[in-house]
């Protein structure tokens, strides 16, 4: 008897952001095989006897290659267990979900994706910065700033510096200096809106917001821990309601200071 | 004593894709607002002597000016009332949630944003479409197909054409034809696949697939009720793992037939 496995986002951090098709799965399962973005909140939901897997991924230090974790989903449903696949955010958005459910549907394994509120999402709505705004941004592009070691960032730059779109940079830590470069480079204001945000939705979420040319060197000068997520764009400035945290305004005025 | 608003993501339809903390607010307020396309199944949730609003926007009838909507959410939490405005989807997401912020803000009326699981990511999950994909898709940009009547649709179509980008177009069944025309005449194969989703997650959803040459007659062809969801990307053909419904079928023969 064949178990499924269920690709399951877990959302931002917050357990309150969980869904609850993800909370009732996570509940019920045998097994749950997580990454290191799921919070340990999260976690706790799962039966104090069901089988748990970090296969967590860290940039530059990969505990668990992609193809160990496909044979293992497929060895856990052989094994007749209701697997939960718990992955940060949304299993379909920079998450290897479509990786995974392509192994799953070779293996014969039954399976289900079920959709979670990605960081984009859980950083607009904590920091109060609408993703989409008339007469501000009509859309809004997701992108990734992490890319292999050996590749270079490889963007259409003349679409992603259209003053329109909101950007939002995942994983950009690494690269974000450059992204803001070509950015400036290909047409867009240096004085465009950013805002950072690290940990969303997490206890210790932090965040501070500058511009497209004072955010390197902000960046910089912050001991930000990843995951961070950049919003990019005029929308980011309606975050002015927000109360700004004071560790943002002195970043600011360290950034100011160093231009 | 003043009430407290809060701007809430209904998700997509499917009342289990509501998160934990929306849940909890629906079930415990004193009135809801609510728009079209939030589902019969989440009002139920709301208590029975909950005060109810259907502000709902349909296209070319909006019973409820965007200026009213934002004066009945001041108006009940200046009563005292903890207030549930539910949206669709997201409300930062193409969902005036930023407006209804900004109105409140101004107002002084204390308020908090709750995200929702947006149709994308809805209809992904359901669909089994990655948005991201590597070595396919490293990027995907919502956008709107809406506009208002007198307006034209004004996008940076060299932007939009890019092939490593998932186009989603929400609210487009009224001009995807000329989306599709732009599209390829702005670079894009017109071999590129599309997915065409409508009522996401809810009982009655329907997709089909076709390429972005033939999406316009097959769309003619069908009586889609809103809301319709277009995924555009290599992406989209990952979709054949599985299963299309037989009337997909059918009109992807129409449309070839029609070419």
């Amino acid at each position: 008897m064949v178990g499924r496995v269920y690709l399951v986002g877990a959302g931002p951090g917050d357990p309150e952001l969980l869904t609850l098709k993800a909370h009732r799965l996570i509940q019920s399962c045998d097994a749950i095989v997580y990454d290191r973005l799921v919070s340990e909140d999260v976690l706790k939901l799962a039966p104090f006897d069901a089988e748990c897997f970090d296969v967590g991924k860290r940039p530059h230090d990969h505990p668990v290659p992609q193809d160990d974790i496909n044979e293992l989903l497929v060895s856990l449903a052989l094994r007749g267990l209701s697997v939960v696949r718990l992955k940060g955010g949304d299993p379909l958005m920079f998450g290897r979900g479509g990786e995974e459910a392509l192994t799953l549907q070779a293996g014969g394994i039954p399976f289900e994706i079920v959709p979670g509120i990605t960081a984009a999402q859980g950083v607009a709505a904590a920091a109060m910065v609408p993703l989409t705004h008339r007469g501000v941004a009509s859309s809004v592009r997701y992108l990734t700033g992490h890319c292999r070691a050996d590749a270079e960032l490889d963007f259409d730059w003349d679409g992603l510096a259209d003053s329109d779109t909101t950007l939002v940079v995942y994983m950009g830590l690494a690269n974000i200096i450059e992204i803001c470069r070509e950015l400036i480079d290909h047409g867009r204001s240096s004085d465009t809106p950013v805002l950072v945000v690290s940990r969303a939705t997490r206890p210790e979420e932090r965040r501070f917001s500058a511009t497209l040319g004072t955010i390197p060197c902000a960046v910089k000068a912050t001991g930000f821990e990843s995951p961070v997520l950049f919003i990019i764009g005029e929308v980011a400035a309606l975050s002015k309601y927000q109360e700004i945290p004071t560790d943002a305004l002195q970043i600011n005025h360290f950034a100011a200071a160093a231009e």
